[in-house]
């Protein structure tokens, strides 16, 4: 047997286990132990079984399918994305499948076999807050097959990425509260393993650093989950002190700012007299809680459109002389809303 | 050349265009005209052509993932199912990708043939607000490709659903509304051609008549699109007359009641005082807007794994005895919040 030519039967034949077990194995499927994963793994490692080449090698005629894989289709923002992709993929004759991960590595590994072997002709990516090794991406890359990263930036080098100025969008935001008058302004944050958290964060510092303002450590929260409860939560622990408290909060996203939001008033607090909120995503109830909330909302279907456009360029371009697709960054829109407009 | 043994390639032949356009002409995939498509289709009619049959006899094992069809993943409720749905899949070995249709009969074609073309092991399905034909899905059940209605049940004989009890839900939403004083209750209803409209209709007219209310048919006005703009317009005109309007919403799903909420306060009444409201649907956003929703929450979820449990049963049983599992239907929930609550 030459390196490279294993197949599934080698590997289930020196494992006695089944064609089945291995293909599972192989797939990270769930229902298969971490002891018979590590095995198969390893010995698909030893002889240099390479099923997505082989996969893609195979594959004679395009299957007109593009593939989307985004940690949850709940997430206001990412169905948004979602219409843009359709709206492009579609329009070139393409269809679209999706796969979220719910934020999980696992999930996201899966994913990408599940996609690989149904034969679709390129992928957009949004990558699960779990993610810090991008080397599942990167055997696809390696592969040249198609792919385009949308809203978080993977640490590769050479990839594709569309991807929202969010620096500019935080920086917005609280450059326009401390124009209502707030000083103390807090920020919830997003997971601190997102780029998009740490580019937030800097745009936030940076506009209380222009401000003349200092920022303090204590009123910068990590919100992992972003659920409405935990931002409850923190939101109570941060005003709780009646003498050194906030009078403003820029939220990661509008849950984490609503959550907020109804601590701040089960507290006897009046937004935005006295404390002024400032969400992101523009979420599609933003504009029906009490009261109104601001928001910085990010160009989701313009998303979606261009990462598609670009991922039908790679996915036709493969003749000599293509060259690489430039990055895009779109930018984001400040919202007004009741809830941080205390100056008419 | 035998009937039923045509290939891509003898169409295409015949007709003198690519394979690539025949293929893409079969799946209605946009970007070919309708001349062509109608060409195309009455040949590989004549001819026998069955991509499916032969796709499917092709198929020598499993690929471990199930598909499912949906109308709109924005939509909270189709959310909160495919959480379900992956629950189950994900516990038993098997991956999950998703397709959306908008609500739109031709995409709703174009998916199952990309989800066979992909060789999935069955599929979920919520059909779209416009499929009134359902012989795209009668073609898979004559295939015995296994597949699981969920939600919105069609006109077809031996179908295996999971489904809502509708009915129940909208008769216990408006006897609500009558237990709180509301005597003059108007429905917003869903699109007439979807049985869960006609369901949660019958459901409201039924608990108006035990409750010896009449129902006036210009209170029963339907909202096709679902958007909250609709809504505002519709509410707006059934409150217009001052001596002669409702006193009393219930709305097909909580985004029409959000509408109908902004019209109301617009217009100076108050919630719950002059007004009451009740959804359906129990959204995300529903407990934080202004007063809180109250609605009627599906088990979405407990669609999902049920939909699921039943699909993974005939992905198994293909053996001789098999018994086709039976239908499911849950039961709803009633969430009571301040919208509807005048009565201490």
């Amino acid at each position: 047997m030459k390196l490279g030519q294993a197949t599934i039967k080698d590997i289930a034949k020196e494992l006695n286990v089944s064609t089945s077990t291995v293909s599972r194995a192989l797939k990270d499927y769930p229902g298969i132990s971490d002891e018979t994963k590590r095995k198969v793994k390893e010995l698909a490692d030893r002889l240099n079984y390479r099923p997505n080449a082989v996969a893609l090698s195979l594959r004679k005629s395009k299957s007109f399918t593009i593939g989307v894989i985004i940690p949850e289709v709940v997430h206001f923002f990412f169905s948004t994305v979602i219409s843009g992709v359709e709206e492009v993929a579609h329009a070139n004759g393409y269809n679209v499948i999706l796969v979220q991960t719910n934020e999980k590595l696992s999930r996201e590994k899966s994913s990408i076999e599940t996609m690989l072997s149904n034969q679709i002709d390129g992928v957009l990516v949004s990558y699960s807050r779990e993610t810090t090794d991008f080397s599942h991406f990167k055997k696809l890359m390696d592969l040249d097959f198609p792919i385009v990263f949308f809203d978080r930036k993977p640490d590769l080098e050479n990839t594709v990425n569309v991807t929202v100025n969010d620096y500019q969008g935080a920086y917005d935001a609280t450059r326009h509260l401390v124009s209502q008058g707030y000083v103390k302004i807090a920020h919830l944050a997003g997971p601190s393993n997102l780029a998009i958290s740490k580019r937030r964060k800097e745009g936030y510092l940076k506009a209380l650093e222009d401000a003349g303002l200092s920022g303090r450590p204590d009123w910068i929260v990590e919100c992992p989950s972003g659920s409405e409860s935990e931002s409850y939560q923190i939101a109570m622990e941060l005003f709780k002190d009646k003498t050194d408290r906030p009078d403003a909060i820029f939220a990661h996203h509008d849950i984490v700012a609503a959550g907020a939001m109804i601590a701040i008033k089960k507290l006897g607090l009046k937004i935005p007299e006295d404390v002024g909120v400032v969400g992101y995503s523009n979420w599609q109830f933003s504009s029906m809680i009490d009261p109104p909330l601001s928001t910085v909302s990010q160009p989701g279907f313009s998303i979606g459109e261009n990462a598609t456009h670009l991922l039908l360029d790679m996915i036709a371009g493969k003749e000599p002389g293509y060259q690489r697709p430039q990055d895009v960054m779109l930018d984001t829109e400040l919202v007004i809303r009741k809830s941080s407009l205390r100056v008419p």
